[in-house]
């Protein structure tokens, strides 16, 4: 019957004529969706159903069942798709901003954008968790913590972090972590949204901000844990910090220097001044503005601190053969280790804007960033000069590319002339202006700006005064406090590739290097590596959306507004929220804002008892330490014999913690891969104690016009949009994890210092935000055309589709290995849901064989390994996701079942326990064409072992098993000196030809 | 002297002070040109010279310097440049234009745009004549022809020809040399620049052209060689030439259809009707209009025919391993071989674009495409049912998707009303109007024609007098006689990758087996591989460049002429002439086009005698190639015991010659690669007998900015703007070879039938054009963007810089080998130009080591080959170009060095004369795994010979040593069984997991 009304359904639309004559083709679901028809049918038929609707029917228990089409627009074509979203980027006004304020405008050379940013050989990669495939990136990675390092003058730098006001609450982390105090110290010339994003970090700590003047704090009580400045300050001074940095070190308080790269490259870098910390955006670094986002964070500390540093870290390490190598660094911090005993929640780094500043540094080289660097600073100087020389006052007279100036004209005045020419300017409550230039500026600009404060003199005029031009007097480049001495960039990475041919080159051997989805499959459990399209990716190039200010007028925004006002329609139709925030910048970001909103609700209700997390143990590591940054207190609940909720357990905790029970964090489909069928029944339990549900959205992909969890019981989720929602991974960041809510959580979403979002927008003095979460308005705004066009080319059917495919694949891929691995959780009907566990942990005991192992041995195949050991630790969790083909998916199982064979011939004793192709996997060419191999398998049995890999498309590891103890013991976090890659003849120069 | 006014012709600029301060930065000269000053100091040094300058005073005669900066707008930086070249493309008006006339409307899958056309890796590579390392875009074009042959029904299709309109004069020459007629005839339905290529390409062979109603030809006196006609024609209609085709065989006479490949899904195809030779453009298959071109024609005949096909051909062949590879066939029928007895002059194929719409019908499959036309097609039957319905009559009752109308408003009337909304119609001299639909059409283009023609009835309400939407009567698709029956595309290459995930892996996958610009150099001697920026690509996407019909009124087109006339004004700047025709599509054709007007010139004067076309020996086998095509005698000049041009030899001929002296061709610097010093002496004499002089632009390089051919005596040039002027080569095209001519010359340069184009726009009555050379006015227009921001982005200066490094470059590289290899031909003070030739022809003797030898050795380095055996047999000739820097210049000596060692091993019988690493390579993974390596060098000798050559990032070739024989021997150039690339599983369905 249930078969019948879905099939029904399904032929709703009853098509006229003419749309039988001339079909509306809108076939990108066909494109999306890997699996030809013939093959869904032939895969339902080996699982004995008729088809599709069948199959999730039985799947999805029927108390949560949606049973009605999503109320999306009719599909659009891509070619319709392009034309809608480039009307729409055009309603945005691109202006010329000078508003600074932490975004600046920059030039990403073309050939990063078309052969990085565009390349989904470097953006659809997963995060460099298996390193022998990922050495490209990795090292990659590796030169942006090398620039970073050089450039702020201190020891070790992560490899991104999500902006530079998340940074900042890092930073209070950090010292939180390293001296427990709970006075923490802002300066009052920080830019607001970093002091809003510590604030509200600091909240549930219960650590005490103080907004000071930097110059006149009394450290000698010895509780204050650390202090922030910034340098060039937000107002665009640049201040001597040796004081200030000596009392508070004298008293045990750290310090943290925000602070500018661009600045650095001819500034005293604040590591000289023996900060603890340097934190900021490497934004102007090549990554256009985009209204916001996603830019990549900054962090450097000390050495002594590296343990406790926030993010991901990449290192130097050996491999078997003892070949230098990079991988991701002391995991052992992380949140999937530690829980809530992380140092941060946050998964998501920013790796490829990291590698787009990176490389953007590698074009470029110490000298042309200089030189770009004296070229802005020359500009302002000039501004400067010409300003004072006309009546107006520059209030900091040490400055690098800012300046805040006490104008002769009245503000207003000022703004009506500048927006006669279409110029964005800071405006400050104090009736200065700001102006903030950039690598862009040319002698028009200046003359435009001259123009703007009524300067009767030409820039020609003004320049004429000027009597030193390389050391202008009264410049930071004269100065003998602020000048820099110390040299930067001097590996040969960022002095060899500066013609563009060469550049090519270098970024085309790391891309190579690195398994992503132009290769295989990429069946990571719980990360949704599905197709990332050209036709979603192509809007994120428009220059109507990359080179957008995020604090520029609203109505120059009128595009943006659009595409979020139907994109949180679209997002409140697929979950059964009611409204969205898009702040929230990566997933674990959403969790916290999340839970922030609901401890904001539960106050404005007095409960402020309630303060208990129910989690269950299988629950995703940044569930806890999320909780834990929110403030509350974890309580795990047991997970039964099945992978299920314990009931009992729930029914137990739920009663125990009836006054004190804030939430739980559910992830549904469970994070086992199963529709449990009581995920209803948990709902209501915890609304009966007064508690609210947060349902993580990472398994969405599961349930998008399947089921809608505003409908079920859950108040809020984060949604990745960099899994369901098309995203690319870029190797591990840009993520955008936005939040849905239902209507009573609503006025809590957080809002901006600067551009009021969520409930500030429509309630006015009601809104009652619980505060910041990133420094952009609307987070990584400029990739959010991407989950926009996902949903409009795929329309209601092509969604649902979607996800009875990625249903459809697993249980195929499940039933596929059934003979050779046990699938160790199955809900109703025997089946999973678009995600399922191999059990491996047998082969442990039998064949010496770890998960790890399997991992590893894929390699040689040609494939990137599933989720190792989570949720079950010596288990592998595939999700193979809609995008797969039917083709693909059987290779993979081939892969995997020629595997179990392999470890079937160890458990026998036919081949040697340690000798042998799994244990000794992946393996290199290097291996592979030695002379003296002197294994006892063949080198084609190694790196050969199926028939669909081939020698002329298969992608080697390139290097070695990773030593990971090597690298954590001996710690290297920027660039080694760099093995040859050279002529002999350029090395001995001159020697002989 | 000299040098100091060079010097100071440099510094002549002086900077103001502002222009110190705030320095105007364009360093895209220091992104194009490899070597940085520093490199450019030390190799000037080792070569004992100061200065760049010193060195090309020391080489370029003093007679022919120019002695002054070009002319040429201040450099813009990348990024100026795309803001005015995107202004520029903006004063293009881009319509809905329902043209047709071999010209659609297309959707490039955005897929292929990006991961192709946008992508280096697909553009950058040279043409396939190494196939050991271009296996990848030899599949590629086998997949072209497969489909070709599929669609039209014949047996052998070639890899592609410029366009349509030379394709049909190819169709003229192949007929002229099987049956030798001089009488030829063309349906009076072919398009009307079909019709003027091929008239024009006729005269010079003596071919009397007859425009003829094809249903009424009498071919009984067996003196005519060939016909074409077009299925569906020009106007729309589908006829049955099965008599006309039976007649015509009766009598010897070849038929020849123009056809489209869109019609063809749906339409019986002309190889069932049983025709000789099918030919069109592929253009619709996914290649944007861009202006008219570049576009790939295609041109298929039956087996018997295949030694006269005009163009390259892929065939399968044997490796040395006896693996099935792909490599070019039959290239003895080709100008490098047979010079003036080729079956044309065409060396430039369209590989890219072939590329394009080979993946286009690997992307849609047989089922995609036909669903496409089916939608074409009944939106054109709807539009011909309306209007008929009200009043209008449809001339061509049976069609595809051209409609030929007599209408009922008068047609000035309707032309109105289609500019009202922005459509451009077809308007026929008898009043009738012309729509084209394609496969962008949707139900509201349907209803908007409606409406321009004044329907009274709604889409919807002629959508209901359908009464079989699928086999609509009167329709093609319901004729007996025209629907085609026979499949299409059954390969399974055209049935896999239909998904956008498999579509990217397949197009990597193909991407990553040949080496490109993107992994190392590629010296091609002659050919001028130099870096093509991502910036001057760019522009080459843009919709307002991308979407224009080239017949579109003028009016919609001033971007495009503003683009010539700064393109035109440039180049003759660089050149020293007075006008430039962009009409050739290949430098070949640009000779041809040279020549014509050159013939036309002197015919105009009366000298009609003059025939003879003097060639020194070393020239290009095109030369001889063109002249014998435009009509003219070849007479060979010897060459020197130097290489130079026997100056005794010329002064016998021009004396002999000097009343039937036509002209010289020559090439400068020489093909030897050398600055000769008698080029001015020798244009002298030709002059004083009466001759005109056609100077080989194809070593341009070697001149921009100290040469202009325009000034020491050549009259007219064609310039290879995909070698000296920055279109990549596209793996064999596009090209564009542009004549620049002297004023006398001007009036004689190609126009064209529909729009006007030369002196045609200028001269009114008194052009006197020599004809037209390609199907498009300004050949491929969509490309000239690129050599425009050249310039644009170069300046005076970095242009002349770019040569003097190119010619450092290579002097640099003959100097390194010079204790190891003879460079044969130098200059003035012993210096070659900007490329040079190194002497192999010894070790044939010596170790029995041949020129191919070394290019294949080459591969184990990663390198491609220089240019092999030309200009002299058994030698090679190394064009580095100046994007190289110095440590890949160091690299690629290294190689030859290293080699040259093992030849020498080889000399003192060291190693095995045959079973060495020279005579055994390339060396492919597949030989290196063997676990049989029975070799007496070692895996490490034969495939990583170089510390730089390194396992993590080697390319290697994906097949071992071609069996060139074979493949000719056993023609097969259509896609053979698929090798098994996919699961066991999948094979044996069902038969277990």
């Amino acid at each position: 019957m249930k078969n019948a009304v879905a099939l029904a359904r399904c032929a709703s639309t009853i098509p006229t004529k003419l749309d039988a004559i001339m079909p509306i083709t809108a076939d990108f679901p066909a494109r999306h969706i890997g699996p030809r028809k013939h093959d869904v049918r032939s895969m339902l038929k080996q699982m004995g159903f008729m088809s599709l609707d069948e199959l999730t029917n039985a799947a999805v228990p029927d108390d949560i069942k949606l049973n009605r089409d999503l109320q999306i627009d009719q599909p659009l074509s891509e070619f319709e798709l392009i034309k809608r979203i480039q009307s729409i980027a055009d309603k945005n006004k691109i202006w010329r901003s000078y508003i600074g304020m932490g975004y600046y405008n920059t030039c990403i050379p073309h050939t990063i954008l078309r052969n990085m940013f565009e390349n989904p050989g470097w953006t659809t990669q997963y995060t460099p968790y298996q390193p022998e495939i990922a050495q490209g990136r990795l090292e990659s990675l590796l030169n942006y913590q090398t620039m970073v390092t050089d450039l702020t003058g201190l020891e070790v730098a992560n490899a991104s972090l999500l902006d530079e006001g998340t940074a900042a609450a890092e930073a209070l982390g950090l010292c939180f972590r390293v001296n427990k105090r709970r006075r923490f110290l802002l300066s009052d010339k920080l830019h607001p949204q970093t002091i809003s994003c510590v604030e509200t970090r600091a909240g549930p700590f219960g650590i005490k901000i103080e907004i000071v003047d930097v110059n006149n704090v009394d450290f000698s009580g010895k509780d204050i844990g650390g202090i922030i400045f910034q340098y060039p300050d937000t107002e665009g001074s640049i201040h001597d910090f040796t004081d200030v940095i000596k009392r508070a070190a004298d008293n045990g308080t750290l310090t943290i220097c925000a602070t500018d790269l661009m600045a650095l490259t001819i500034l005293k870098p604040p590591g000289e001044f023996g900060v603890d910390i340097a934190l900021g955006t490497s934004q102007r670094f090549g990554v256009p503005l985009g209204y916001g986002g996603p830019h990549a964070g900054f962090f450097a500390t000390k050495n002594k601190y590296v343990r406790h540093m926030p993010g991901r870290m990449i290192g130097v390490t050996k491999d078997v053969d003892n070949h230098e190598c990079f991988r991701l660094a002391l995991q052992t911090r992380e949140q999937h280790i530690r829980r809530d005993k992380a140092t941060s929640n946050i998964c998501t780094a920013q790796a490829l804007l990291a590698n787009i500043s990176a490389m953007y540094a590698v074009y470029h080289g110490p000298q042309g960033l200089e030189d770009m660097a004296r070229k802005i600073h020359n500009g302002t100087l000039l501004l400067a000069k010409g300003l004072s020389e006309s009546g107006n006052v520059i209030e900091n007279p040490m400055f690098f590319d800012t300046l805040k100036i006490s104008p002769r004209l009245d503000q207003g005045e000022i703004k009506i002339r500048a927006q006669e020419i279409n110029i964005n300017l800071r405006y400050f409550p104090d009736g200065c202006v700001g102006v903030s230039l950039d690598e862009t500026v040319c002698q028009k600009d200046v003359k435009d700006l001259l123009w703007v404060f009524q300067c009767p003199k030409t820039i020609q005029q003004v320049a004429e005064g000027v009597t030193s031009p390389m050391y202008p007097e009264g410049s930071i480049l004269s100065s003998n406090e602020f000048q820099r001495t110390s040299p930067y960039l001097t590996h040969p990475v960022f002095n060899t590739h500066h013609s563009e041919t060469d550049m090519v080159r270098y970024m085309k051997r790391l891309e190579n290097k690195d398994v992503s989805l132009v290769h295989s499959m990429i069946p990571l459990g719980s990360c949704t590596m599905k197709l990332n399209s050209t036709t979603e990716m192509m809007p994120c190039s428009f220059p109507g959306f990359t080179n957008l200010h995020p604090f520029a007028p609203p109505d120059q925004a009128y595009g943006y507004r659009h595409l979020f006002e139907e994109l949180e329609q679209d997002l409140c139709e697929i979950t059964g929220y009611d409204h969205i925030s898009f702040q929230p910048n990566s997933g674990a970001q959403g969790e916290y804002a999340g839970l922030m909103a609901i401890m904001a609700y539960l106050e404005s209700k007095g409960e402020t008892k309630r303060n208990v997390c129910l989690i269950p143990l299988s629950a995703h590591g940044t569930n806890p330490a999320s909780a834990q940054m929110a403030g509350m207190k974890v309580v795990p609940i047991k997970t039964a014999a099945d992978g299920t909720v314990d009931m009992d357990d729930i029914r137990a905790k739920v009663v125990v913690h009836k006054e004190d029970l804030a939430c739980l964090m559910i992830t549904y489909p469970s994070t086992n891969g199963v529709f449990e069928s009581t995920v209803s029944e948990i709902c209501n339990l915890v609304h009966e104690s007064g508690g609210q549900v947060y349902l993580d959205g990472a398994n969405m992909n599961a349930q998008v016009g399947l089921c809608r969890p505003g409908d079920y019981g859950s108040d809020v989720s984060h949604l990745n949009l960099h899994k369901t929602f098309c995203i690319p991974h870029g190797g591990g960041g840009p993520g955008m994890g936005p939040i849905g809510v239902k209507a009573h959580l609503a006025p809590f979403l957080p809002s901006h210092p600067v551009i009021s979002t969520g409930s500030a927008t429509y309630m006015g003095k009601n809104a009652k935000p619980f505060g910041v979460v990133s420094a952009a308005p609307y987070g990584s705004a400029a990739i959010l055309p991407i989950s926009w066009a996902y949903i409009k080319m795929m329309g209601a059917k092509g969604l649902k589709r979607a996800t009875q495919v990625a249903i459809l694949n697993a249980n195929y891929m499940s039933l596929r290995l059934s003979g050779h691995f046990k699938t160790l959780h199955k809900g109703k009907g025997n089946l999973v849901a678009h995600e399922f566990i191999i059990d491996c942990r047998d082969f442990k005991k039998t064949a010496g064989v770890e998960a790890v192992d399997i991992a590893k041995r894929l390699m040689d195949y040609g494939f990137h390994a599933p989720t190792m050991s989570w949720p079950v630790t010596g288990a592998l969790m595939i999700e193979p996701t809609e995008s797969e083909d039917k083709a693909e998916l059987d290779r993979y199982c081939d892969a995997l079942i020629h595997i179990r064979k392999e470890i079937s011939d160890i458990e026998t004793g036919r081949i040697d326990k340690l000798n042998n192709p799994v244990k000794r996997s992946p393996h290199t060419l290097k291996q592979i064409f030695s002379s003296n191999w002197d294994r006892p398998y063949t080198r084609e049995e190694a790196a050969f072992p199926a028939p669909f890999v081939r020698s002329d498309s298969k992608l080697w590891p390139s290097v070695g098993r990773i030593d990971d103890s090597y690298g954590d013991k001996n710690l290297v976090c920027t660039c080694p000196p760099m093995e040859e890659y050279l002529s002999p003849y350029i090395v001995n120069e001159g020697s002989s030809g």
